[in-house]
């Protein structure tokens, strides 16, 4: 655990600039707004250790699969998020000297992000020849113009005087560090110093996947009027520089805005006349009106999402921070995107979409957002159901297999252990589509396109699993589970688990389903006896004397101790240890029995539960950014208080205090919904099915006082719990929610 | 199976240049003195599809390791056999058309190599612009003076008349095809004219691996004199060109010494000088000379080692194959080199050691060879347990943990699934120890070196297994067996049985050993308590109903069906599944179970033999070049002849014959002994144990007669077994041996 900002409910701040873990306070103060988003690296640029990194949604690039032995199977190539052209970078010269906080003299250095709507600044006092001087910075990427990112840099000379000579730029020439090869995968197609644009090109590829084409215009103000630097172009750069002289009391501010154009939107020839467009409609509203809207977007998002935590400052902000950046990476406005596990914020793990949207995004966005904005995540998988099919094609399958890491459908890592084996993907993809109606009440995509996914998933479980003459039982075998410190197990629990439910839930759902859709499917009769036959010979390990349900078949023969007994200093096991002692030791990375224990929910006993969390929780060392929020709403459920609330510490802080010492990469971005689910789910044990919303709610010995609202089928509920429990509904029907077990009839008060 | 070659007892030769198969044509047609070795390419080139490879002993490259994730443990670098500057070249221009067998017109091909000596022939009649001439070829490289490479051109002008010009090159820009990226391991350091030569080096890593220098030099005669061509050079590259005009009915003749000397040998500034010295005496000698002394030394190798089969000629010609490109590819001549798995043959797998070495070639070379051969083999893994000890600790493991694959003792493979997980490879170590001592009779390694060997190896097995309280057992979790088909499994029965095989050994030997030794091994009476405790309760997976060992722990669950039931269309199934369903397949690629019924033979029972057997050779594949010969063996121990002979020939013929499609990347070395062994342990019933050599002979019905003769113990055995068998001592004192159970006394007749 490392602690770099102070505590603070609506501000991410610090007053050190935190030399040691500058990559770790760049990952924190990132910005975002759904189309492109940004590392916190300095306008005026830093010399000393950095990861510089700006991403555009959607923009990426297939590198070529690098192993040492090539297996059957394996994708073409590996999906990189990759670095875009740099368009933050304001290079600030005093008195001659080029200003770099890794050498230049300063004091009184702040850095702030203000969770209200995604503004960061930043200022310091710099002490140079002839001239002290106070230097605020401020950005924020518009959400009501979303091509539109905003940078103010304010001066005012404190001491002396100062020639300033600012260097505003727009920078192409970008690497990715993550690739291991420094390799550039972007070109230079045309500087055009008349719109200040440069617009580069992704380099091509050999696997028929579209290059990407950016364009990049930049406009200056200095004091609110617009002013043209002396412009230089180089391959894939433009820059301009502007020089003011300033003595003491004087101040002066440097506005530049940026627009940004893909090729995903605008056709290449058409991209500098609309970034010119959109730039005329930028720099006619200004900074402060788009602030002023940007403030008033967010406001609305909040009004329907803010949880406030009373009695425990970290905890709040904990949470607002997570609200915020998972808004800043994801708000349904593209049904192209997805949630990257790292949003914007870093270039690791490649791919734009996870398991991870299935399993921990839609369960919150269903309850913060508006239904579309789920509905859309589920139409994104729906749209790829082509690169689903190929992905099952390559491992010579029936059906659709989901893939691991994508951008497009089509499967875009390489470890056979992940992307052969950890194939339970394919359910929480099902899942989600569960989740969306039971909790919407919409049938509407289960029964059209949805029901086409359920099947193509079902038909590819079906062929999956095989006959065991043996044990006389179906079984999955080789198999990944959700702990990904075990590979190629046999008849993972959870997996085995879930391919039934899917085969379940299919089934059910098939008689409802739109007729045309299902003519077109053509499950045949044999088809679904087959299912049914699956799903009543399917094979659980189970432990009767534990009473547990078992991880996987040889689980149990493991030289089982608590991750209590791993030595600190060994700790993260997956930073220290070779990696077949990780799989052979009983040390779980992220819940795996209990992750189905949590789907399926209503189907176990508290005793089983109870059981289950007693003999797994023991061995977990929740290295996986995935893991806490899911134990803590078990915890809950539990009674488990002091249980619950040490998990939800840890997931709703796993950035903020760097639990898992890896955030230097990057944001946990699809964890962050768990420390939302950890109170609602946990702490407010907010429960659904196809009829009926419930909850029971606790409050935690430290907090004084917790409130969240949520969406419910055209509502919106205010639940706030300090001894006692309030619920009003703020708006919509009036319904009947169970509270403890017990109806409580809500209508929206006069 | 694709065979391309004629049958010929002695001779491997085809009168086709078959262009589809040009690559198997070439390995095929490589050859070798221990030193250095080159595939079959043409001198005078070849623009048609190719693989160029020439390979030098212990000249290797450190290749940063390429994954898509980095786990903890990995090597740092894939330790790549490179393909060394190549030294073959002679161009030959006739009339103004440059000879390129793809593209010019000819006919009388011929393609020859014999295995007498080594000697690759060939020879065609070209027909171009006023001219036929026929043109031959002869190659060896020396076993004399190992550093020489002989080539002859001889020009016979059939019709017309014939300016001819020879381009003879050395050429040190060469890459690599199996590496992936096409990569260039040298840089040219010199020319020099004067020398004839050209100096290169392998370009520089960081992983602190010695850059080898190594230098070239040619000298040509024509009609046997001397002669200086123009000489021309360019970075890493010297051409001579020599021009003769001849008519028809004329003859000349080119030949082309090299000599090729490498920094493990010769300082890099002393190389030039030692070249012309070397060169010197190759060109005094001349090409006929140095043959008859190849002729010499290669007819006393096959009086010791020689198989005469008389009726079935393609068996014939198998096993003199698989014996000449062993002994091409290694003699015990440098104990710092080892037999890599494609030996000189291509650039496949990387690394120049595998367990092959000890499980395949050290039993037939303490036959066939002098003890010093195999005890430099034993000696070698001596050298290297510094590396061996590295390797363990990068697993955080105590002992000596041998490499999968290498150069120099650290392991230089990266797929975690083999490099972490494929720990079987130790215990062969320990075998060959065992099997050298029980064979020769000679205690002075195992007493000293070896010792360090096994207790390392011991110590290594001690902390890798696990109790496991579930069963009250101990275990070994997490290992990929001898069938790579499977990764990651638990409780592989070869590997538990064979680990405590190598305890019990430590444990036999200990107290035998050099006092000096063991003092500063220091195993204590703790240390061998705990060591027998492993042996006592080691977990052996059994089924008692089928009466077999179980592969590991949840094998029988599988889809269990003969390897019969796979369309022929999907053989090889590693070149047409996808990884997982290899992994969940119940397809065996070579012995497991029965790797370990063989090397411990001695402790079954044939009825414990027989079920094992029959359970598992119908899931048998034989998909690795290892497989046939040990199940060959099996079978003919268990009286199933006609299986034993099917095995013998896919073991003996594997690259004649291609049968597992992928000779082309280079033939397999390491598993040719397995044809000798098949004959010599399978037909012949060959068994030893400390004190008694032995026989169980029998003659397949569809050969007349086979022969071979056997070092053992200072003594030369000739085996004659026809309808009867005639067992004869060549020399020595006389022996006493077991034939059919019944002792038969040898004395060497007068």
């Amino acid at each position: 655990m490392k602690r770099i900002f102070e505590i603070d409910p609506w501000i991410v701040k610090t007053h050190e600039l935190d030399v040691e873990n500058k990559r770790l306070q760049e990952s924190i103060t990132a910005i975002g707004n759904g189309y492109m988003g940004m590392r916190g690296n300095f306008e005026e640029g830093y010399s000393g250790d950095t990861l510089q990194g700006t991403y555009l949604g959607g923009v990426w690039f297939p590198d070529k699969t690098r192993v040492g032995w090539w297996k059957n199977g394996y994708p073409e190539y590996f999906g990189k998020a990759i670095n875009a052209p740099a368009f933050n970078h304001i290079g600030i010269t005093v008195n001659g000297e080029k200003i770099d906080l890794a050498t230049s003299k300063f004091t009184d250095f702040y850095l702030a992000l203000d969770m209200h709507q995604g503004l960061l600044t930043r200022s310091y006092v710099y002490h140079g020849h002839d001239a002290a001087i106070k230097f605020t910075f401020e950005r924020f990427l518009s959400n009501a113009v979303q091509e539109a990112a905003l940078f103010k840099v304010s001066v005012d000379v404190l001491e002396g005087h100062a020639d300033i000579q600012f260097d505003a730029s727009l920078d192409g020439n970008v690497v990715n560090e993550d690739s291991n090869y420094d390799e550039q995968f972007w070109q230079a197609l045309e500087e055009n110093p008349v719109a200040h644009s440069i617009t580069m090109e992704t380099i091509p590829n050999p696997f028929k996947v579209p290059q990407f084409t950016v364009t990049l215009a930049q406009h200056l103000q200095l004091n609110g009027q617009d002013v043209e630097g002396v412009l230089t172009t180089a391959s894939g750069t433009l820059n301009e520089t502007v020089t003011t002289r300033l003595d003491a009391g004087e101040h002066s501010d440097l506005v530049k805005s940026v627009v940004v154009v893909t090729s995903r939107d605008i056709e290449p020839e058409h991209q500098v006349e609309r970034v010119s467009q959109l730039l005329d409609g930028v720099v006619a509203a200004g900074f402060d009106e788009l602030l002023n809207q940007q403030t008033a977007i967010w406001a609305d998002r909040w009004a329907t999402s803010d949880v406030v935590i009373d009695g425990d400052d970290a905890a709040q902000q904990g949470i607002r921070f997570n609200i915020s950046q998972l808004f800043m990476t994801y708000y349904g406005d593209d049904p192209r995107l997805n949630v990257g596990p790292k949003g914007f914020t870093g270039e690791k793990y490649g791919g734009a979409t996870y398991w991870d949207t299935e399993a921990y995004i839609v369960p919150m966005y269903l309850a913060v957002t508006k239904p579309e904005v789920t509905h859309a995540l589920l139409q994104y998988r729906h749209d790829q159901l082509p690169g689903a099919f190929h992905n099952a094609q390559q491992q010579n399958l029936a059906g659709a297999l989901y893939p691991m890491v994508t951008f497009n459908g089509i499967e875009a890592h390489n470890e056979w252990e992940i992307t052969f084996e950890e194939i339970h993907r394919n359910a929480a993809i099902a899942f989600a589509i569960y989740q969306y109606t039971a909790y919407t009440g919409d049938d509407t995509y289960v029964n059209t396109d949805g029901i086409e996914v359920l099947v193509a998933i079902a038909r590819f479980w079906a062929d999956r699993v095989h006959f065991s003459q043996n044990a006389g039982k179906y079984m999955i075998h080789g198999v990944t589970g959700p702990n990904e410190y075990e590979n190629n197990v046999n008849n993972n629990w959870y997996t085995n688990t879930m391919a039934s439910w899917v085969l379940e839930y299919t089934l059910e759902r098939l008689p409802k389903a739109n007729g045309a859709v299902l003519a077109k499917l053509a499950v045949s009769d044999d088809e679904q006896a087959h299912w049914q036959d699956i799903i009543d010979r399917m094979y659980f390990p189970t432990d009767e004397k534990r009473g547990i349900f078992v991880q996987h078949d040889t689980f149990l023969d493991k030289d089982l101790r608590p991750a209590a007994s791993i030595p600190a200093d060994q700790r993260p096991i997956n930073q220290h240890w070779s990696w077949d002692r990780i799989l052979r030791s009983p040390f779980i990375k992220q819940a795996d029995v209990l992750q189905g224990i949590y789907f399926l929910n209503n189907r176990f006993t508290m005793a089983q539960k109870e059981a289950n969390f007693d003999f797994y929780e023991p061995m977990t060392v929740h290295e996986s950014s995935l893991s806490a929020s899911i134990h803590a709403i078990l915890a809950a459920e539990l009674g488990k208080v002091d249980k619950a609330v040490e998990l939800y510490a840890r997931t709703a802080r796993l950035d903020l205090d760097n639990y898992n010492n890896d955030t230097d990469d990057g944001l946990h971005i699809t964890s962050m919904s768990g420390s939302w689910l950890a109170i609602v789910q946990g702490f407010a044990g907010m429960r659904y099915n196809d009829t009926q919303l419930s909850f029971k709610p606790f409050l935690p010995s430290t907090w004084t006082h917790y409130a969240f609202k949520m969406n419910y089928r055209g509502r919106v509920l205010a639940i706030d719990v300090a001894d006692t429990t309030t619920i009003k509904l703020v708006a919509g029907e009036p319904i009947t929610v169970l509270v403890n077990d017990k109806p409580v009839r809500l209508e929206v008060e006069a």
